[in-house]
């Protein structure tokens, strides 16, 4: 850059954080970058802080001390996520999203990213304290999500899959009583795809009576990892046998078939 | 806000334009979240434009007229390119990526953020003059990086998959020889994936003979829907019969798993 004065370089400090979420950027990068003094740059890093929280547009974490810099925090302001919830509940109680089965029509629905951005935004903020290593999921239809929820904590997306596929060298397979299905499933993952002693953040679109989260905790165990949380969008009202954080954003209250009704709620523990 | 100055102004633009790629924002909507004229607001995008070119950051392309606005393209810098394609080739040619069979494991590098990322802007360069509706992918491993091409497109993300489950309704299913595997395989998608007449970008991480290719072609032909283009983060030497613009990032030159040396070579045509 030519000139560089403050317009300059508010514009390459919001680009390069909004761009990089939970990445810290030690303040010497952007001094030296931007040949500034740390005071000045101080100044420019506390405005960008308040116009982000004013607008609702995320919020930046500054860290002290010789390894300190700043990072920015994806998340949204409470009420831009419940207008988000409540666009999502009414969007998903179409009754023509009831299937043959009596199941629910959701792939355009994980799959829009204008949809899973803002729902991988709020898991930000719900995991926001807990220390992660991996986002895992398992194929298929949680997987746009949780790269979002990757993408968002700045941390790898692993995929457990329901084959092994040769490509992957050795695997880890494990055995689970799918709580959809009621059926005996497999879930695999390359022995490489986790380092020992990770912690785990499972996210999924769907979760019924937690057979999913059960074996995922086993996988991870045989990797002497731990699953620290569990984030999905949408749960029945099931009883879930789940012995770990878990949060959904929406839960699944009605489902007929034969009338085409379908309701939805808010998870009242995602917005108190 | 309560005062808005040039320097909250130039933050909020940036941070919106820059959180929602492709996405068109109306001169009027920025004119009235931020009460200003819109030869001020030209003013801001101009600088802003400018230092995202200087620094590689993407470019804002304006559309003129009553429909008009601006909007983000997350493209980056040639030499930016050239740099991550050295690195990525240099990653994978780390011997241990051999597995037994003579297949290379990528799992950690196609779901690694930073790389999906960078390879993700690469594709929209290239694919950036081509009308596109969709993108499209099989599971499971070029899901995470298809998901970052359609979110910097702005697009929806439809995944075929290899068994249909009952919880998309009713589903459109081919047959097609794998390149990879030698074998016939089933590629399914919901009748609801896709709308007629669609203009699909299908991305994988890995393509060998073009056979999922010409499968999703076949798919998407059932749909009235055609494919426009097909991006791969890595293509085999191997003749492919694939008849529409398709780029490879990398080429793998070389795979002896008996000396364990792997040779990858950057795509001439995608530097060029």
């Amino acid at each position: 850059m030519q000139k560089i004065g403050k317009s300059e370089r508010l514009i390459f400090i919001t680009s390069t954080l909004v761009q990089n979420p939970m990445k810290l950027f030690s303040l010497t990068f952007f001094c030296e970058k931007l040949s500034c003094a740390k005071s000045t740059l101080s100044e420019d890093i506390d405005l960008i802080s308040q116009i982000f929280e004013q607008t609702g547009q995320g919020r930046l974490e500054t860290v002290s001390g010789a390894a300190g810099g700043v990072y920015y925090i994806p998340v949204m302001k409470k009420e831009d996520e419940i207008e988000f919830l409540n666009f999502l509940k009414n969007e998903l109680q179409n009754p023509e999203r009831i299937v043959s089965g009596g199941f629910v029509y959701i792939n355009d629905v994980v799959f829009n990213p204008e949809v899973i951005k803002k729902a991988a935004r709020i898991f930000v903020r719900l995991f926001l304290e807990k220390e992660i290593d991996y986002i895992a999921t398992v194929e298929a239809k949680g997987i746009a999500l949780a790269s979002y929820v990757a993408q968002y904590f700045n941390k790898p997306l692993v995929v457990a899959r329901n084959s092994s596929k040769f490509t992957e060298g050795s695997t880890v397979n494990i055995s689970y009583i799918s709580g959809t299905t009621g059926k005996i499933e497999t879930m695999t993952m390359a022995k490489k795809a986790i380092k020992k002693g990770a912690k785990v953040l499972f996210i999924d679109d769907f979760m019924r009576g937690g057979g999913t989260v059960r074996g995922m905790k086993d996988l991870l165990s045989e990797f002497e990892s731990s699953l620290v949380g569990v984030g999905v969008l949408i749960a029945t009202k099931d009883k879930k046998s789940v012995d770990v954080d878990y949060k959904s954003l929406l839960v699944l209250e009605e489902l007929n078939a034969e009338n085409k009704k379908i309701t939805f709620s808010i998870n009242p523990q995602v917005i108190s």
